[in-house]
């Protein structure tokens, strides 16, 4: 194969025939891909057996830079959609890939993101079953850029919601906060920072799934770009209930509290790729807490709050007892965090 | 609303809510998107008794100019993936759209989009039922680039696959060749052509459904990058069946034929956005092409070739009889073309 990615890469000829072929196939390798049909094909009773209903969601990666501390696009691009089917209660079953690529990036970038993508597939139990790729030419995109959209099924006793949440809920994050969008910071070295914080990157269905065998979870987000602010403020807007954030509670890497303090920024506000807000009903929130502590990515889960109907909105509240409102974020703390 | 797409429209943030309320929810409204989950959710039931599989398909869309005669990249987005679910004898039904967008993007234009977009699901027949959307700083992208990813329902009875082709098939194309490649060349304005030609761009489910009531469709495929051409040698390749091409029947616009002969390209090679190739029964060929020609997108279909065992790859056959060899395309005849 060339060393790097022409615009006969995505000509719909014989070199994106041999990309697809010796690049895609040969690391996605599943029945449905290898069929080379212009879309994948699915059983709908194998499907109903796992539940009643589709979960479909998708999310475009556009990070910079495509390498980082604790994975890279191809990761991350699984992950993201994983994860955004996950918090709907979903098991994530199939996986479609768009690669829009700049002419010119190395053919082993190129595959390094896609093994990366292949064995996180592999993690989280799905399977990329179609794809496409375009080429563009040097300067009309910075390297590449991915989208993956993704089904999942939602097991019939399931519903989590963020209808169901109910005052007096318990809000739990599954552990420290802040970590991917750190170690992107300190990737881009912009800021002569120097750290040994990962990004936090991770399938979130390993987690969701044997914790939806357990009642009380009402609803989970993850918490992307926006971080818990963006989270917390959107569903307090929809179902006009308050939360009220213990500011000491809050799990954060030491290093994630240093950047922080230096760069005035808040990791509330701070981009995740592997951390789920959950609500959960009150009474079962320290045994469901045990739970998310004994399962994958879940060690450092923390119970951060509380939901209210005292208050419109969210509030951080301090040491002291003082509160303060946390707004849903305005500006842009970090562009292509994700 | 802003004027302009400013990074903070990606942010996660007050201004990226802004945008997904007055902007998605306002023209794909309905009622999985308007929910505001990270998924849409879809009741496997309704599926179940459209039929036995599910169709997944997705493709990115980075055409230059954005704005073209007879369409822009959001409609072409939409029948894009339409149209690789409705090749696979797929009813489709659900979209969702993955949106890049450059900093300084006009918000009139994304709106115009947007508008487009919307108007073709809904003659699709599909709803977009989730999105993400990513800003990123200007020169990282040129202008917008849209992924769409879609879920269609295969009838039970339906079997159209390239494997189904056999022997003796008869080769339709539903319309004139080449019409997207030669209206976006004009577009460009590069080559100082002017014309009144228009991109085919349209959903083809509109004529594949319809056409599957009867017998004898065997196979169907998008003649997209890489056009007729692309098409035949890939399913030659998968089927080790010839294929023959007759040269005069080929349909083409006049002055696709003339752009063609001026430039030294083949229409057989070009892009289209709203033409299918069919493999159909022999016995039943006639009798197909009638049917087509009174769809939607059908009025000039026609039979250009047969399926043969006779020869090895695809080959045309000229007015006068002489054959020669039309193999996949190499090179890129036309970037970003989609």
């Amino acid at each position: 194969m060339s060393q790097l990615i022409t615009l006969e890469h995505g000509s719909g000829g014989q070199k994106m025939q041999s990309l697809i072929k010796e690049m895609f196939l040969h690391h996605f390798n599943n029945e449905q891909l290898n069929n080379l049909e212009d879309q994948a094909r699915i059983p709908l009773d194998a499907l109903a057996q796992q539940g009643d209903r589709l979960a479909f969601a998708t999310d475009s990666f556009v990070i910079d830079p495509i390498f980082f501390p604790g994975g890279n696009i191809g990761k991350l691009a699984v992950c993201g959609t994983v994860n955004d089917l996950a918090v709907g209660g979903a098991i994530p079953k199939y996986l479609s890939v768009g690669f829009v690529l700049e002419e010119g990036l190395p053919m082993t970038d190129l595959e390094q993101i896609v093994i990366a993508m292949a064995q996180t597939a592999k993690e989280a139990g799905v399977s990329i079953v179609t794809g496409d790729t375009k080429v563009v030419a040097r300067g009309a995109c910075d390297k590449i850029f991915i989208n993956t959209a993704g089904i999942g099924v939602i097991p019939s006793q399931c519903n989590v919601a963020t209808t169901e949440i109910q005052n007096g809920d318990k809000i739990i994050v599954t552990g420290t906060l802040g970590d991917h969008a750190v170690a992107i910071l300190q990737a881009r070295n912009e800021l002569a920072l120097s750290g040994s914080i990962v990004s936090d990157c991770a399938p979130l269905n390993l987690l969701t799934q044997p914790l939806l065998q357990h009642p009380g979870v009402h609803a989970m987000r993850d918490a992307t770009r926006g971080g818990v602010a963006a989270v917390c403020n959107e569903i307090a807007d929809q179902s006009k209930l308050g939360m009220i954030i213990n500011e000491a509670s809050l799990p954060l890497h030491p290093e994630v509290t240093a950047v922080s303090e230096i760069l005035g920024l808040d990791p509330l506000l701070m981009a995740n790729e592997g951390k789920a807000v959950i609500f959960v009903d009150a009474k079962q929130a320290e045994s469901l807490l045990a739970t998310i502590k004994s399962l994958p990515f879940g060690q450092d889960a923390t119970i951060i709050g509380n939901v209210v109907n005292s208050v419109d909105g969210v509030f951080i509240e301090s040491l002291y007892g003082a509160q303060k409102k946390l707004f849903m974020p305005t500006g842009e703390q970090l562009p292509r965090i994700c």
